[in-house]
């Protein structure tokens, strides 16, 4: 890509219209990008903002094929995505990123638990199970959290097993079965790479998470953890970036141990919920960094403006349909109280509906206001 | 609107699909509402992200009828639009922000100064001229400017005459002669009112001018004014906005007069040249607080978070043809440079085809690396 290059005539094309999909088009409308969205939802948060809007499911072969033959660059906002259809088109010269050699292990657990240890990357001890009988043989290593290998998302796939009578309400599919990890808390950090090779690192943000949906509830940037401990984060995502040999943005969840060990829990290789408070927060938000990763600019610098709280607006449980948002005029009278309503028609238990980035010139002053916003917003039905 | 109002059902349709339009979307993409576009130009910056793009004349009256009678909201991106169809709209229910007075006004510089003198606001002197044989009467009062009253904008329509002889060069079509004001420096303010009458000030900035394309090639904020001088163009912009009983967003440009005077010398109500750097400068930018004002929500905080320069950037002289930009990668290497490229597809000299916003902890580090930005980035035809 030269100093000439024309932007504007660049075809992005993204599988998935939701709202990490909007945001990052909201980025990308910065640089003229044009934006072409595959997702199987005609009212998806994308559709009515992109250039053109596909409506095709991203795990068909041929959907995703027919879809990508004509773009520059192919990316995601979702892991589970049909990866064969991107490495057909990867060979045909399509830019895909992250590369589907990325995404395949991403997509299972199994193979992202033996990537870590292949690569001294610290991670908690884990098995690997076929089916629920196979459980009983690690029954010594209870308690366990079961993970499908496969499908899980948002919390969903995700099991505790405490005792022998657990299995049997165990799920039947290929599983990694962790060991209960004894943290004091769970940080995220997110790296950007672009193809010439240069990293960047935002700083680590803590989270605090809704143990009934198992989502994060409150996000907090920057982490409150020791600048050794920041270091050690910055080079385990680093070894993680540049073991996968990734182009674009990845985030990397870790916990905390009560020994004051990092332990690398998740990956996800495209923006991430961890990262929404850095439109507001931060010099370059996550979505612009991924746009200038992914087109091979050089990327932006990632110092905290402010410090900042994110809350994800969850659908309100026991609500269901046609969404609305209360209290939504309350919270934009406060300052530093940002907005983002993903667009979503209908609402449901705990589903991801928005998010709020609540700034302020401390923490603890920005907790007090995400408090209060929390109080006040409630999504719920018409 | 009530607490619990879903703004998702909101239909707002924006006359007018370039780059004020386009950054507008962004703002509002962020609330999820629906966004409707009229423009001629099948290619406008706008047409790719709307949720509908028409593509049609904003100055005919049956199109801006028909365009707008199924909205909820009007707004524009420009003030050269069809009226009467506003006013029909108004008069059927539709809220249209700005309203049709305000645009009736601002159409025209000759009822303009009559507004300002009528509401006691300061300005320069003028004289109303229908055509050039009646400028001779105003020979006394030479140098004067001669604006056209009605289709100019960014530096069109407004020529010096200094001597009788500059009359045969004269525009023929009713214009304002106004008394040259001799100014220490231009600065803009923009002000924001919401129907709840709530209002709110941007810190005012201060403007550099191409003097050949006799556009803005340099905005620095805040401006380097007194704080007496401050709150006079606060004052001076809550009369022009009460006045005016507007609601939307307002820029107000002034001249400071060597003798430290202020002299009101344009308005527009609408998002404004004169406020892009908001977006990354200030807690709420000017695009966000347009939406608030429109949909009667609480406005947001202006406070600056960063001072900063903004440069447009300008086609360079000479070329013309569809568009590229040389050096936008190495501007993008620095540290707190913001590039908006608006998605013109051609270029001509002058034509305003990108911003860049460049944010620093103090004015003289920002305009030093404006000038770095200035030199590096040309737009240029392929």
């Amino acid at each position: 890509m030269n100093l000439q290059y024309n932007y504007s005539k660049l075809k992005i094309g993204i599988l998935g219209g939701g709202q990490l999909g909007k945001m990052f088009m909201q980025a990308a409308m910065d640089l003229d990008l044009n934006l072409y969205i595959l997702d199987p939802d005609i009212s998806a948060p994308c559709a009515k903002h992109s250039t053109q809007f596909i409506c095709g499911n991203f795990n068909d072969f041929d959907t995703v094929f027919e879809f990508g033959k004509n773009m520059d660059i192919i990316t995601v906002e979702i892991e589970h995505v049909n990866i064969e259809a991107l490495e057909k088109l990867e060979n045909s010269g399509v830019k895909v990123y992250p590369q589907p050699s990325v995404l395949r292990i991403v997509q299972d657990k199994g193979l992202q638990k033996d990537f870590y240890s292949k690569n001294n990357i610290p991670t908690s001890p884990y098995f690997l199970v076929s089916n629920s009988s196979e459980i009983k043989n690690h029954i010594s290593e209870f308690p366990v959290m079961q993970k499908m290998r496969k499908g899980g998302y948002d919390g969903k796939g995700v099991k505790p097993l405490y005792s022998e009578k657990d299995i049997e309400n165990a799920f039947e599919v290929p599983s990694v079965l962790e060991k209960f990890v004894d943290f004091e808390k769970e940080i995220a950090i997110i790296v950007a790479r672009n193809k010439r090779g240069e990293i960047a690192f935002y700083p680590p943000v803590e989270m605090e998470f809704n143990s009934e949906a198992n989502l994060v509830e409150l996000l907090i940037s920057p982490a409150n953890i020791s600048i050794e401990l920041k270091e050690k984060t910055k080079s385990i995502a680093e070894l993680i970036i540049k073991s996968l040999n990734m182009i674009g943005i990845l985030a990397v969840e870790m916990f905390v141990t009560r020994e004051g060990e990092l332990l690398v829990n998740e990956i996800a290789p495209r923006p991430h919920n961890s990262g929404h408070q850095t439109i507001e927060g931060n010099k370059t938000s996550q979505y612009s960094q991924h746009v200038r990763a992914i087109i091979n600019m050089p990327l932006g610098n990632t110092n905290i403006i402010y410090p900042s709280v994110m809350i994800n607006l969850l659908g309100e449980k026991g609500f269901q349909g046609d969404v609305k948002y209360m209290g939504l005029e309350s919270v934009m009278a406060m300052e530093g109280v940002y907005p983002h309503i993903y667009g979503k028609k209908t609402t449901k238990s705990f589903r991801k509906m928005g998010h709020i980035t609540i700034t302020a010139n401390n923490i603890e002053e920005a907790k007090e206001k995400a408090n209060i916003v929390k109080k006040t917003i409630k999504v719920i039905s018409e």
